[in-house]
């Protein structure tokens, strides 16, 4: 998506060959105009795919799944961080890897809100390693929710998370993925037909 | 508002005197039409207040301070919970104390984000304590930035965070006052006015 590269090129920071920070307008501040404009595009990309709910993890990926399902005009559920590893009943609950901050934590969802009446559209600010994805795959499988796809902002092209959940057959539409990263330059290249 | 005084008679959950549970349209499943008029309704109250920015807490505040701003047409800032006591510089940061996990955690802000040209307007899904709206309102002294008001989804009447906020002379606008609940009948009884 021309937009979203765009803006990445001009206001994201590339702090070393594998981090790119794009709080400024994203997930820090959060440009809502821009933010509607992705919301609308999810929607276009996934208008057909019969989801009835949009699914996402706190907290970075809460304002663009908002859009999204508001442009769909179905619910948005985010699933929680539990604070703990033993957590109540009347939730799914998964466990997700954080290599950012080289620890674990358990995610979780009502069952109140996920059943095998569901489809669920993943959406998400950044795909990287894939594991936090993994875990709302997890819980939308626990449920018997189908999944309609998954939407991207932002994927890091040169990690592995895109290409593992494609090769479990799952649509993933990302609109933008760099490719790579120049920290000396500040150079970013996106992927062809992002 | 009326809208929001329904939805709450209607879905919310009394589990106790205290503890109202509104997760299956407001902060856990999020009725994105519902939310979209909260935040047409906070834009409408605070559209000659001159709001540069829209700030909130994460995680649940995300969806309501994002339709608000999106409304108002300015960015969203959400503060972050820090992992640490210890947290990076650039950032403003403050303390919050949590009754509900019966903890405290550093909230913080980049320093780029807020300015003193900056006015900003709160918006959060719950004011109780008021501890998590004390925590902002210092990132937004330390940052010079002027306050234009603070906007709640639902308050609890019944304890003491909405007086101590307004006796500090911040107009505070909450779209529904919950005054009392009865966890053995359900009801739920709210100010008038909100």
């Amino acid at each position: 998506m021309e937009l979203l590269e765009k803006r990445i090129q001009r206001d994201g920071i590339v702090e070393d060959a594998d981090v790119l920070k794009v709080d400024g307008f994203l997930n820090h501040q959060i440009d809502t105009a821009l933010i509607d404009q992705l919301g609308a595009e999810f929607a276009r990309l996934f208008g057909d795919a019969g989801a009835t709910k949009v699914v996402t993890i706190e907290a970075s990926g809460i304002a663009i799944a908002y859009a999204t399902a508001l442009h769909l005009g179905v619910p948005l559920v985010f699933a929680k961080k539990a604070k703990t590893r033993n957590v109540a009943g009347g939730v799914f609950a998964t466990r997700v890897l954080s290599f950012t901050h080289g620890s674990s934590y358990d995610v979780v969802v009502s069952r109140r809100f996920l059943t095998p009446a569901d489809t669920v559209l993943i959406v998400d600010d950044f795909l990287a390693n894939g594991n936090a994805l993994a875990g709302l795959l997890d819980i939308a499988q626990q449920a018997g929710a189908a999944v309609a796809g998954i939407g991207i902002a932002v994927e890091k092209g040169f990690q592995e998370g895109g290409a593992r959940i494609r090769a479990r057959g799952y649509r993933v539409e990302s609109l933008a993925i760099v490719q790579s990263m120049d920290p000396a330059t500040g150079a970013i290249e996106f992927a062809p037909n992002a």
